[in-house]
């Protein structure tokens, strides 16, 4: 049993390997043969797409690894749930060509609310994978996993969709200020939980 | 010998992770400046062809995984035909785009019996593969693995070249329909053998 | 030291899989909406070069993982020379796509000249990666690999440069024969040492 | 704690294959028909771009390699650090392209500037995760790692940084022998340190 999920990892380390590399193709090279200095910083929008991007998946490797060292048994379900959660991560590079595409022109709202939305799509799977695990007792994480900790993970991972949600909102107030608190969602879900804890308060919901 | 299986499951498993990451390649992003969303929503044929084509991926990855679980032993054919496998695998990407870029237009037929063609091809290269190992007792099977299991499995997967040609043929009434029948197959094949075999009946053909 | 060997393994298959994959991209869609299906059907060469290609880049790796069982210790001269052979497999696409485009046309000749060279560099790097470590006694093999074991692999891999250097002679007389001995080539590789040896007849060259 | 390195340096290894076997795909195939030989040879500037970002991509994998055989703990910064690390190795394929769109016409200075500008920024990234690991008597090595083997690697790679400022700086005056240089840095790091050391002088700097 320990080795399925030894294979899932092994597989979803191969497809955020991939999608995480994808995304500098996107990032077209300049052709015309004159000032070519003024040519790339034109290219930010690109380069902005490209590292909140990167990070995001990045970060949602990281979470994913963390969530297996809890997750040692395998089932169907959690392979589809798996499978549903690398659909959104494989997606990733599309929007974030046309959010580079359109970002400081006319579109650029709406580019801003599918990439944004790519990312509440993904949170959202990734909840349902880790409560499927957590449910019943924990019925597919390892026998180590205390209720205490499986809470805490609940908890901080439940602010990823309420977040995700908000910068949707804020795209129609300001594309800008949406990605910055996109590219801070990244940094905050890279800390270990433990110290996420504690910078919001220690209590999170009493039920799994 | 088992590590001899553990390198080509690992090499299979980077092909379906590359070949399933690829399929956002071949959705491009929508240049024109104004009307971003109506654009988007335009390219419907292009989500249809990924969706589908990461289903039929993914869980031929799903499959593949679940017989490699019993094989235990390898050999030159297990290699060659593995290869031929992944040579189909790997061509996904080539007719979900053609389905892309003519759903809804007028070589729509011509393309829905190149893609649904692709994966009978596969289907037949899949059970072949598993004939294969299963034929002399079982030859490149694990000992644990009992004529039962090995019936059932043959069983389910006579179901996928029948079913893919079926799909052929629909494709000359309905594209739709046809695509919809292949999507319904991988959720199909998603299921693990034992359930199929409840929703089906009770017995398999007599023979391996 | 046998952990050595593994990563280069796993960075190995990792390239393997990636430009294996990669070939498919090399294949453009039709956008032309009447006679799809003509379209496809003219655009044979690229499907050609796509099989002899993927052929070729399998059963390398097919012989890469049949080396590397052999292979127990690990240098910095052997990593230098595996990195040397992909360099040689990653760029694989590259002549592939080129023979794809001028097959059937006026630069054909050139077109196979460059793709079988090619094949014919990543021979000659196959074969000094082998001597290499069979070298001096065979300092970076397993201690149960023979003598004549390796004069076997040896005497049958010494066949490659010199078959390559044969296509690219014929690819001034006749392209298509310069192909089809470049395909039956791979299928050469993918038969067992034992097997060819049969075939050849049995002896090889007396020195490693 | 092991495991936890295990799945970093699998992911790190997936990065790097896919990165070093994307350079290819800016490898534009000649379409014209008449004078292929011709069309290939003044692409010369891709194939320069080409050897020299493989040769830097793949030598930084045997070092990444390197390090990774002596740390052997996890933390929360390592994979932050790393992922930092594999951020500028994915990236290679842009600059690299934009050098082999401008070498040998106008924007080849500013090109070369940011192709040698990415080199370096990676280079700082790689003496920061090591001396991290290396830091608070070696908190993330192994126990077998000694204080002489942490000096060692800490020295050799301190030159990186160094010397690909110099190559940015050469670029003003030459960009061939920035390039030159570039690729001697790579042949340099493909030493093992011992070799590295005797080359330079036994002694590093005494702190680590």
């Amino acid at each position: 049993m320990e080795k399925e999920t030894a294979r899932i990892e092994a597989f979803s380390d191969g497809v955020f390997a991939i999608a995480i590399t994808l995304l500098i193709l996107e990032i077209k090279v300049p052709t015309a043969d004159n000032d070519l200095a003024g040519q790339l910083l034109r290219q930010w929008p690109s380069y902005v797409a490209f590292v909140i991007s990167f990070a995001f998946i990045g970060i949602m490797w990281i979470n994913h690894h963390r969530l297996f060292t809890h997750i040692r048994r395998s089932n169907n379900t959690l392979m589809i749930l798996n499978l549903a959660l690398l659909l959104g991560v494989t997606a990733v590079p599309y929007p974030a060509a046309v959010l580079a595409k359109h970002l400081g022109r006319g579109g650029q709202r709406t580019a801003a609310i599918l990439y944004n939305g790519t990312y509440f799509v993904i949170a959202v799977i990734f909840n349902a994978l880790w409560r499927y695990c957590a449910s019943r007792n924990g019925h597919l994480l390892g026998q180590d996993v205390d209720l205490a900790t499986t809470r805490r993970i609940t908890f901080q991972y439940a602010f990823g969709p309420v977040f995700y949600l908000l910068c949707i909102a804020l795209a129609w107030v300001s594309v800008p200020a949406s990605l910055l608190l996109n590219l801070a969602l990244a940094i905050f879900f890279a800390l270990p939980p433990s110290t996420t804890e504690r910078f919001i308060g220690k209590r999170g919901p009493a039920s799994v």
